[in-house]
């Protein structure tokens, strides 16, 4: 087995300003490649130290892959020094250079000539180009050791990894490693790893629960010499799993649960409209992160204070007053109002307390939804437990979506 | 200055089964304290590989704090590896181990005897009680050296660092580090950095450039006896920066954008509503992050359609026909009418194409903002530069919430 060592650079990770998501998403991506990720480490823009590093990770590991400082200022250093440790000459890409003073010329804005470093690639060696920045990665090989250059921000180089990295390493590694995610909503990660006992004993499949912000996944992962064998492998107990699981399955391989709404509405030609006062268009906005939602999506009201509930949404004064804004029939006639408004097959509203603080003596963390369809309109009211304002408004979008996903099935 | 190494220990770690909170906690405390954090490191549950960490770690750092690997089960053997590493011998400690039966009493399940290998503690060194499970801390002593052990589980490792082991370590340093992140926007990191140059050379205090999602930050660090010391080692930096850097920087220490607009709103006692194509709810959700942002956001419509621009914000319809959505002229009028609906005294409105593919034959990542205040309406157009929709339209949010911070600025 490949073994790999992850080496972040950075002193704003060593100061903690900023949280490694790199590290774990790489060692995610590598252990379903079947590579051993045995050692990972952190070092600051420190040359002596960052080279100490680079070799003690080549010693003991057959690939070193570093994310951060390929940027333009000073304390970039990570080219250079792993350059100098692997004996590769820098050179000027001229292909890089033209498309950094591209970027550039299309933002009106000048480019400073220190910028130009970033395209410096190490002579002889593989050069990763960055369709969503500046900077390109890169990767070193010399007696069976090979050292690969990533960016440090994190789209760049998520994006990077995939497109262009992971077909590189796949070439070194043998057989295959195939992975299916089951996603769930509305069973804890406990409960539904109980109920699934017996398939988490295996070895090939392995069936890994875990839990992700509100929801319970399954990893279900095989490893053999092709793809079509490990897929055989893996399929009786994906059949166990949904015998099982269920209601509660929204979706396998579906990236979350916004596309899978948004794959249901565009399959049934439906259409979906928000009203929303807590969450406050972070539902609108999850719907939106799907490209092609524009054909589902119809529109979205934000409506934070009553009057705004009343004027745009037809909510009654009297509800409002009966009941105050975080209140069943509210979510109600806002559900109903935003559908008369957008002419939407199904609309959906959101009322509660995202925290910190309680408001009309309701506890933070209550929350109403109203789903309004042809069916005719319905609420949920649920507690998230917690009193993370953050965490609150990503756990009720979930849910508000996930009531969408169910209405559409019955279309 | 003392220096300090982070290991974080546990397999679920290099399988990137969880991201590592702890070091980047521990970090910004130690930074605090004036302890100097160089490297860090992770290893799984392997006795062998974390001998081998704690060997490297003691040999280039005064402190090596440990997390995780302090519990009941087989594979928990940080205690052990770091006792007979730093020689020390493992006894049972009486008050632990009452601690633990008394625990398990409480919550009325039967208490494994495995559990109790967590009570055992080095001879001759320094016990940490665990106020929130049931594994004590500890730090063992040797040669001007010092091993501590904190267990994984954060709400557990924090209390027990915050409590028991800063005061610890409080004793062993002298000084402070302050730290102050001025943020900017408008101005790319490397044209930044060669306006700043001079500074960036500088030893005590540090100025260190960064970009972060499309924004430029710079931290300035002095360490110092005191923090009013370090304060007064700051100051003339942070005032130099100020009068190179001027109009680009929109708050210090503050947050984000969406905290800097919505301290400026409630400052000024200020309203704004937003209308969204493109971002689709993100600046609403964005200004919402800020609790307290109720008594300044008034509303927000997200218009994907043309018919929504019409109906809901009184777009004109040959407006549309003329110049397409995505133009100077519908993002003046969608701010105009979101203002009239809502009775804001700024509002904002963003019309754009977030990719992937292009729309009405505009290239992705072109943007209109329209911004309507007391000095009428007003437009910006700007491009990305990029294809990426989730950059896009983080961007896009970015560039509209600093435009509502400088017509904030005018009031």
């Amino acid at each position: 087995m490949i073994s790999c060592e992850i080496v972040s650079v950075g002193t704003e990770l060593l100061l903690g300003d900023i949280v490694d998501t790199n590290a774990p998403y790489l060692s995610r991506e590598l252990a379903a490649m079947g590579i051993a990720v045995l050692h990972r480490s952190t070092v600051g823009d420190n040359a002596g130290r960052l080279r100490d590093a680079v070799e003690l990770a080549l010693s003991r590991s057959d690939i070193v892959l570093l994310t951060g400082g390929l940027g333009p200022t000073a304390d970039d250093i990570t080219k250079e020094v792993c350059a100098q440790v692997m004996g590769f000459e820098l050179v000027r890409d001229e292909e890089s250079e033209n498309a950094m003073r591209a970027f550039f010329k299309t933002r009106g804005r000048p480019m400073p000539e220190s910028n130009l470093k970033q395209a410096d690639v190490p002579l002889g060696g593989i050069v990763f180009r960055n369709d969503h920045g500046t900077a390109p990665g890169a990767a070193m090989e010399r007696d069976g050791k090979c050292v690969i250059l990533l960016p440090g921000p994190p789209n760049e180089m998520r994006a990077m990894f995939t497109d262009k990295v992971k077909p590189y390493l796949a070439a070194k590694t043998t057989g295959v490693i195939v992975s299916h995610t089951v996603r769930t909503m509305g069973i804890g990660e406990s409960d539904m790893a109980e109920r699934v006992a017996p398939l988490l004993e295996g070895s090939n499949p392995t069936v890994a629960p875990y839990a992700k912000q509100g929801e319970a996944l399954l990893r279900v992962t095989a490893h053999a010499d092709t793809a079509a064998q490990a897929e055989a492998i893996i399929a009786p107990a994906l059949d166990e799993i949904r015998s099982i699981l269920g209601g509660y399955i929204y979706g396998i391989d579906v990236a979350d649960i916004q596309h899978a709404v948004v794959q249901g509405l565009l399959e049934k030609k439906l259409h979906v409209a928000t009203a929303e006062s807590c969450t406050a268009g972070y539902i609108s906005k999850r719907i939106t992160e799907v490209a092609g939602a524009s054909d589902v999506f119809a529109c979205g009201l934000v409506t934070y204070s009553n009057d705004m509930k009343e004027k745009l949404l037809g909510v009654r004064h009297e509800t409002l007053a009966a009941h105050g804004a975080v209140s069943a029939e509210t979510a109600a006639e806002m559900a109903a109002g935003v559908k008369r408004v957008s002419g939407a097959e199904i609309a959906v509203a959101v009322t509660g307390v995202a925290g910190p603080g309680c408001s009309e003596n309701k506890p933070v963390g209550l929350v109403y939804i109203g789903i309004a369809d042809r069916d005719g309109v319905r609420t949920v009211r649920f507690e998230t437990g917690r009193k993370d304002r953050e965490f609150n408004r990503y756990v009720t979008a979930s849910r508000a979506l996930h009531l969408v996903w169910q209405s559409i099935q019955n279309y």
